[in-house]
């Protein structure tokens, strides 16, 4: 398993907040224009002029989110500001900014909080993004991270997950189920370094499922994508708890059936070789895995021809009325009502 | 001291994350045309215009910023949001908009988690605020509250701290080092429970300092007071960490000295009895204490007679160049270097 070989261990209270902060964020660079003034003052000033911003939080607790055997501090700073950005493009904005706060115990020395603002400023680099605030707390026990991302749309591009109609098509760009397999892979090498710390396990097999659950990626690339086809999706989300439950979060929310098809779901040739490993149906792990990051929408019918032949886009089902429900159709072509299961932390 | 006479427990595991934002949020209104999409879907939709935006986040965690045996679970919620709305208010700008995320274990049944958010939605109302996101999360121990507030202001009448210059004057609302001592009265009457759990204690004589530790409030008015005298702030900063800390950001981001008079720093009559009564010194208490969630700003001198006889500001000293450094002057006169002793979360 991953371990700390870092030997230096600063305690954390020989800085105090504001050195920390200070310490932590001072190699972050500003390159949004709307980005008055970043960290530094009581708040962030930022300048949109005519454009819609939107605005989004999520929040990463450790052993709920993450488990930190297993995900590197600077996988884990960087997955939190992913997860974020995903949020603000399936609004089919723009993201430019976010603050990051953590909460984190003494048991973390400094260099291990280097480690996770690493990640934060990589994936800052690599989605072009400004960190513009944020606070550091003690916690009394474990770590946790606060990431809130903010946005940019020309007014009225925005898409809401509440304006499908029945008859639009619905479709989901790359492919699901991986994180969630390369957890059980991360999960059960867990178990295997409990027996036997000596243990080297051969992940490269697992490379691609692994990365998707440890370093997940947000489509950024979509918004361009969709706009280069001609296309401007009708409804959409991003999928971070699972494809039935984001299915029926649009259809909830634009108050519309569904009829998805198991067959046109798109699973990587490893997720399926790994759901045979481990004996469990690949068509379930795409529906109720979750943390794919992939981004879920519909398009009118018209669009067809638009995206039919795209690589990175798979028409997966279609919308109805909302008095019909919302199914899934089998390979064997059974209806089956489509219930979510995504999110089970309060269990 | 304060007991949870609630009888009813309803576990939050049966709800579920979506089922539980939905619960307790949907008696929030939105009542800024700024708030395009408030909570539903992936991100909050917001639109300011010609106007720039501010944004700010803080992270209140249990048993480092709050001990719920004697914090209510409604005042800690409208805490919560004071805090970071007085941060908006010290960039002179007007909070329109937050964002709530709780992690919380599963100690606190549904009633608790309510209680969390009626005092969230008391304040949302009371400075009329927008509650536009937030994620609600399991934690494998205590509670913890991240915040976002997002407010605006006309472009150029931000108030930055790094702006004040040598000779303005020093300028604070209210009075100060009160919620530090509310807090040494509720530790005490703590430390009393504890050995006799039927002891009745008498605060009446303390309700003044303990209402602002419990229920601060944040200086929303300032603003418009000073825009009424005519006065517009060189730099402000709101005092969350003592006024020494304060003082020192203020001054190391503005590159200027300060003189700070001792005597003209302003204490209600209860923090001065209630200081003898511990025997502390009023001034470390004004000084160190924090949490007063008051206004420090400075101004030209020529704007002296616009405020000389403003009972809601104090004139408390003056800004110098830079290297004359930053003194307190004392009552007998002599002057001592300040030094910052708000924070200290990771000793």
């Amino acid at each position: 398993m991953i371990e700390d070989k870092n030997q230096q261990r600063t305690p954390l209270s020989t800085l105090g907040e504001f050195a920390l902060i200070e310490h932590l964020t001072k190699n972050f660079e500003i390159s949004h224009s709307s980005t008055v003034k970043g960290i530094g003052d009581d708040a962030a000033v930022l300048d949109f002029d005519d454009k819609n911003i939107v605005v989004t939080t999520d929040l990463l607790v450790e052993n709920v989110h993450f488990d930190l055997s297993y995900m590197p501090l600077k996988h884990l700073g960087y997955k939190a500001v992913v997860v974020n950005l995903s949020d603000v493009y399936a609004m089919n904005a723009e993201a430019t900014q976010i603050t990051v706060s953590i909460a984190v115990s003494n048991r973390f020395p400094l260099e291990a909080v280097e480690e996770l603002y690493a990640g934060i400023e990589t994936a800052a680099k690599i989605y072009n993004i400004d960190v513009v605030g944020g606070d550091t707390t003690s916690s009394t026990t474990g770590l946790l991270i606060s990431v809130t991302a903010i946005g940019q749309v020309v007014k009225g591009d925005e898409v809401y997950r509440s304006t499908a109609k029945p008859g639009d098509l619905l479709v989901v760009t790359g492919d699901l189920g991986a994180a969630y397999m390369g957890l059980q892979v991360l999960e059960r090498e867990k178990e295997v370094y409990k027996v036997n710390p000596n243990s080297q396990p051969d992940l490269e097999a697992y490379t691609y499922i692994i990365e998707r659950q440890l370093k997940p990626e947000a489509r950024k690339d979509v918004a361009k994508l969709l706009k280069d086809l001609g296309v401007k999706p009708t409804a959409m989300v991003d999928v971070s708890d699972g494809l039935s439950s984001e299915i029926l979060h649009i259809c909830k929310s634009s108050k519309v059936g569904c009829d998805l098809y198991e067959e046109k779901i798109p699973l990587d040739p490893t997720v399926i070789t790994v759901c045979e490993e481990f004996d469990i149906d690949s068509a379930t792990v795409a529906l109720n895995g979750g943390e794919d990051y992939e981004l879920l929408f519909t398009i009118s019918q018209d669009d067809f021809t638009k995206i039919k032949a795209n690589p990175h886009l798979s028409i997966i089902g279609h919308m109805k009325d909302e008095n019909e429900g919302v199914h899934l159709v089998t390979r064997s072509n059974t209806r089956i009502p489509l219930i979510a299961q995504g999110w089970k932390n309060f269990d």
